[in-house]
């Protein structure tokens, strides 16, 4: 038997106190969660069923595993059992995960509330899943620190001759060894990612159909994003980007690899990406817009010159940053059209890349936690420079 | 540049005649596909938009990535981009992917055709996914073939002293260094499993929240299951379910391997899975229903007095077997409610899987196309016995 809830009673009572607020927004007096991602979020585990927060309350109706145990809950087969354990409680206002939930399943929960009005849970789940709370930040920090170690084993790993495939394979073994557990959550039903992202040489201009920072044609078009086969040779540029997935919270981390030098204009590139980085960081302060933060990275990229291979080269990226947490893709992007504002506690991945024709992808990513002093301060420590396989 | 038709054409319009047969069910004029299982279906590759198909024609929207090339395609930033596209055409009942779909992604959708009503297009495109084509028969032929060679290599990964998850990293890796493409396609958003799960000993009777055939407690509550760090010990059943995917196109089998004797009791249920695959293969032929080759498995468990250990023990799976193909999880599944009259070309993972108190998990999983005139005929060859480690 074990316990539901998987993290302490007042670490809940946080971030329901959030989602709350949401709801208050949203004028809602019920929200019912059910995807996964939510469903870890308020309870450290993953089940399948349904929490239902009101005002005053939090239930657990639970489909699968069974056995669980503690408070408010209630064991179920289908979601249409969830009105008669509810006796006489009407809502007049329920926000479901309209992002999250699909049409057919949305309508099914919708059929549970005939007298009530529908509103959108997932903006007010996300915004309250924007400001990770100090548990969190303490996982996300661990999750920055293997995979701080995995990188530096990644020259060891590379053998002469080895393919982009077998070098990705080689560090997604270790990474698993190392405790990463080999799958991680993307919000959104159409993307479609590794778990150790690798491109080399021109391979990091062949456009992929998501919409991720990365490039690169795959070994198959069915699955067309990363590593095609290519064999690694001096004078390409090896961008490795791995999410590190150790404990449902995750970091996402960029370095550039090669075998011995780099073209000058390339390198230069390279530089401007830990440039943007630290001028980003030093102005994300809590109050600072998303917008203008993209505006001042893709300024210092203009100004160098190197606007035409910043975020790609013929397919371009629409953003240099995104939140991370339970999901790669969470809420705030760092983004020209974004109207976010930087609060304390945000978690957010920068990735300045540049994709230099002859050369490929260079620039590094880091995962920064947004303060409320100091600025965003990196989780992810390896060295920035280019470095020698 | 690259052709956006990676199938041959007559290929296409075999599709689209199943799928066109499936609209005229739902009375729909239009249809519009946008997720990445189905763009792949239909067009050998996955890009991000829309097809929209009708009586008479088949239009790509593609948003990224740039420069595909072939007939009927139009680059547009978003799907709003559409109806101008269209000009005068008008729709009165256009089906969209209710269950793919996001509701707001469906909501978004509706707006571009303000005059029509809408269908559920999945129901029509899995109907049409659910009857092989013989190329796609060939390429699931052909994943077969590579995941029998990499379970020939299993004892060899085995060391003395290893742990499920370290045995799961050494076949993943394996797997891949084979041409495995390291990701699957799960339908559904609640679906969360690894390439290769691997059940040791007990681990197999704690319930997790998927609706798989598999249990295990997995590393983390947040992905609560599989391989949870078990040493393997003689004595312990060792099961491992792989999902290879190496075109696009999946195969599904289980194995069990063990370190020496198992318990009588197990090896027994052992063979009797192996019985309920042969029967229920022989059994499995154009015109047969799922729900009776469902009550043929449970029977034949039954009968044997393994019935509390059938499909589980502390928690069950509520199938047999289910369809294979673009993703791990596709109709038809044979279950008891199950209403699907068996096809020739269905392509069908039978699992008849025990859970042994004290042993594991034992039993093993062919996937079988439905033939005219043989029955199923499974395309995973490994040998069925249990395997010496």
């Amino acid at each position: 038997m074990s316990n539901l809830l998987n993290i302490p009673r007042s670490e809940l009572d946080l971030r329901l106190e959030k989602i709350r607020e949401g709801m208050s927004g949203l004028g809602a007096d019920a929200l019912l969660v059910s995807a996964n991602a939510n469903i870890y979020y308020l309870t450290g585990r993953v089940f399948a069923g349904y929490i239902l927060i009101t005002d005053r309350e939090c239930r657990f109706f639970i489909r699968r595993p069974l056995f669980l145990e503690g408070e408010n809950i209630d064991y179920i087969r289908k979601p249409e059992e969830i009105p008669s354990i509810l006796g006489d409680r009407r809502f007049s206002n329920v926000a479901i995960e309209m992002n999250r939930e699909s049409y057919s399943g949305c309508l099914r929960l919708m059929k549970l509330f005939p007298e009530a009005e529908f509103r959108n849970a997932d903006t007010a789940i996300d915004s309250a899943r924007e400001v990770k709370t100090p548990a969190q930040i303490e996982l996300i920090r661990e999750s920055g620190i293997m995979q701080t170690e995995v990188y530096r084993k990644i020259p060891d790993l590379y053998r002469p001759g080895m393919t982009d495939t077998a070098l990705q394979i080689a560090i997604e073994t270790e990474s698993r060894l190392h405790g990463c557990l080999g799958q991680f959550r993307i919000s959104g039903n159409s993307m479609e990612l590794f778990m150790a992202n690798i491109l080399a040489g021109d391979n990091a201009d062949n456009p992929t159909p998501y919409d991720f920072a990365m490039g690169g044609a795959g070994a198959d078009p069915s699955l067309p994003v990363g590593a095609d086969g290519t064999v690694i040779r001096p004078g390409m540029s090896v961008m490795i980007d791995c999410n590190g997935n150790y404990t449902g919270y995750m970091t996402d981390m960029t370095r550039t690899f090669a075998l011995g030098e780099l073209a000058p204009e390339a390198v230069r590139a390279h530089e401007c990406s830990i440039r943007i980085c630290r001028e980003v960081a030093a102005a994300g302060i809590p109050g600072a817009e998303a917008s203008a933060l993209y505006r001042l990275a893709a300024g210092i990229a203009e100004k160098e010159g190197l606007g035409k291979y910043f975020m790609g080269h013929r397919q371009k990226a629409g953003f240099v940053g995104h939140g991370v947490g339970i999901e790669i893709n969470e809420s705030p992007v760092i983004a020209p059209k974004s109207r976010h504002v930087l609060q304390a506690g945000n978690v957010i991945a920068l990735e300045p890349k540049f994709v230099i024709p002859g050369t490929g992808a260079v620039g590094i990513e880091n995962t920064y936690l947004v303060t409320e002093n100091g600025g965003m301060v990196s989780l992810t420590t390896a060295p920035e420079e280019i470095i020698r396989l």
